[in-house]
């Protein structure tokens, strides 16, 4: 079986051989293709979106490299995307770096280079520039990848944490801590099968749902660190608090199973594919409607508010509210 | 001794503390400091430098982290600069993504964090945006970084591989194999000491010296692979020849040294502060002039000739010409 070599990270033939029979052919596009040591986008093609660059990065070292819902490839192109789109740019041209262990099967390297390339079509992203290093065995798990990406943001949009006041709602486009608990699941062999799949995917088209909506002031992914982490952003950056509903947070049954076994809590668990919303209240309704419209949105809902005494608390049954620390790690290394 | 923890990559209170005591001191600037997940940079500013947007990447997994005329923090602004710098641009936003390994000694990172800063401020770049994870021991060597750049590229310059033609002339900005030679030398406890120092630098002020200057057909800055790497890619791009001219190389007597001693071509050793530029051949001693007076251009020379006979010659010091192939690998895995 072949295996991926030192010298195909060495900068002699067989890197060029690896960057032409793969990379190139996987990830073919008219800017990458021009070879020079930098991808030249015309600044007139942003200008046509927008008056701001948005510009982001994300390494991605997640283990296992494949899993239910997707695979390394996969989510090096979703995180870095949503990173981007929940500026409300469209993300459109990504870097690529990839750090590969001496060692590692070829075919292995192939179908996650596929399947980046599949996801990055899929959502109109082109892969304009890259980097391969290789390091000898051992110094390195596999393979790590590193994208960052591009997108420039309409004029007319000005989301953002500065815009975050009391009296606004929090919203969720969906279930909670799907991928968070399908890496566990695998990864501590709990044994829960059939639901349990990462919610990994480009959020873009869902945004874009939102441009011509009032009402919106902030977005984010809920990545690493979960709703949790994103509600201390909103909180720490705005001065306000936040309190979150409990009886309202959609989660998926076998996500609480793993839950319920590990003694572990949804709300931090890493999500791939959710927006956390913060809009104003009387727009919130018709916001859940747009988001309902949209397959990766049909499980919106409201979630909370922003209120004036500082801090990050959750709402229980009975409307006993408990102060929500951030914890001081996640459950999992490796979760993305 | 404080070390780096799995906590700090997990998205919890830990990685906060990480990014506030850290990064966001070293890094700090306004961009930054907003905390949104993406970078939002006026399209305004990219407008007044150039009408199309420089964009490359570089992951870096050097080993040793430190070495004489550099480290693995500096290395980063310098080749992804570079990468950026020869289209003409001035590299002025970068991100930045660690891999850290758990265990990893803090006052080793913050040496790293500092030299990145220090070299990027010295560079008028900013990092405006990051990423850092964090693996178990044992899943990565110490620290990996992957920066990405953005520029913007001057109007009235179109230097590229396209513009290459039979009658220009082959130049360098400086000795060759510096920084291959230090490397190996320093890994292989050759013990040559003293005149070996890598040549890790940013070449922008070097390489705006030539933008006014008539006759530049195409810069590359020759890293991983060498002058030898650049000479094959000027070749294959143009479907020219490229002989260079033996007696014509500056290399150092250390790193003449360093290839005697181990039967190796300073051809094939990176550089990290070079630059390979084809030009015009009634141009290149104007622009040799004012390469000469820069500091970093001191040691310029006319090495070589585009000719229409394909391939990639060695011109010995009886006239006599020898095929220069692209070895299969380079001496040394982790050079940059």
């Amino acid at each position: 079986m072949k295996k991926v070599t030192l010298a195909q990270g060495s900068g002699g033939a067989a890197m060029q051989q690896l960057i032409a029979g793969l990379f190139m052919r996987e990830f073919a596009n008219p800017l990458l293709l021009e070879m020079e040591d930098q991808a030249r986008i015309p600044l007139q093609q942003l200008a046509t979106q927008g008056d701001r660059l948005a510009f982001s990065t994300d390494s991605y070292v997640i283990d296992p490299l494949f899993f239910p819902g997707g695979d390394i490839g996969k989510l090096a192109i979703c995180g870095t995307a949503n990173d981007i789109a929940v500026s409300g740019a469209i993300p459109r041209w990504f870097s690529c770096g990839f750090i590969l262990e001496e060692g590692l099967e070829m075919a292995l390297l192939e179908r996650i280079v596929s399947s980046m390339a599949q996801t990055a079509v899929a959502a109109g992203i082109s892969i304009v520039t890259g980097d391969t290093k290789v390091v000898p065995r051992g110094a390195a798990d596999k393979i790590f990848i590193n994208t960052s990406g591009l997108g420039a943001i309409p004029q007319e949009l000005d989301w953002g944490l500065s815009r975050i006041q009391p009296g606004d709602v929090i919203l969720t486009s969906g279930t909670l801590g799907d991928h968070g608990a399908t890496l566990l699941n695998l990864r501590e062999a709990l044994g829960m099968a059939g639901e349990l799949v990462s919610d990994c995917a480009v959020l873009t088209a869902l945004i874009q749902s939102l441009r011509h909506q009032p009402g919106v002031r902030a977005l984010r992914d809920a990545t690493r660190g979960g709703v949790n982490a994103v509600a201390h952003e909103f909180a720490a950056a705005s001065g306000c608090g936040i309190e979150l509903n409990e009886s309202a947070l959609p989660v998926k049954p076998a996500v609480r199973g793993v839950c319920e076994l590990l003694g572990l809590d949804a709300l931090n668990f890493a999500n791939e594919g959710k927006l956390i919303i913060v809009a104003a209240r009387d727009a919130a309704e018709q916001l859940i409607a747009a988001l309902q419209q949209h397959p990766l949105g049909r499980d919106a809902a409201i979630i909370g508010e922003v209120v004036t005494q500082p801090g990050v608390r959750l709402v229980g049954f009975y409307g006993i509210r408990r102060s929500l620390d951030l914890p001081y790690t996640e459950p999992m290394p490796r979760i993305c």
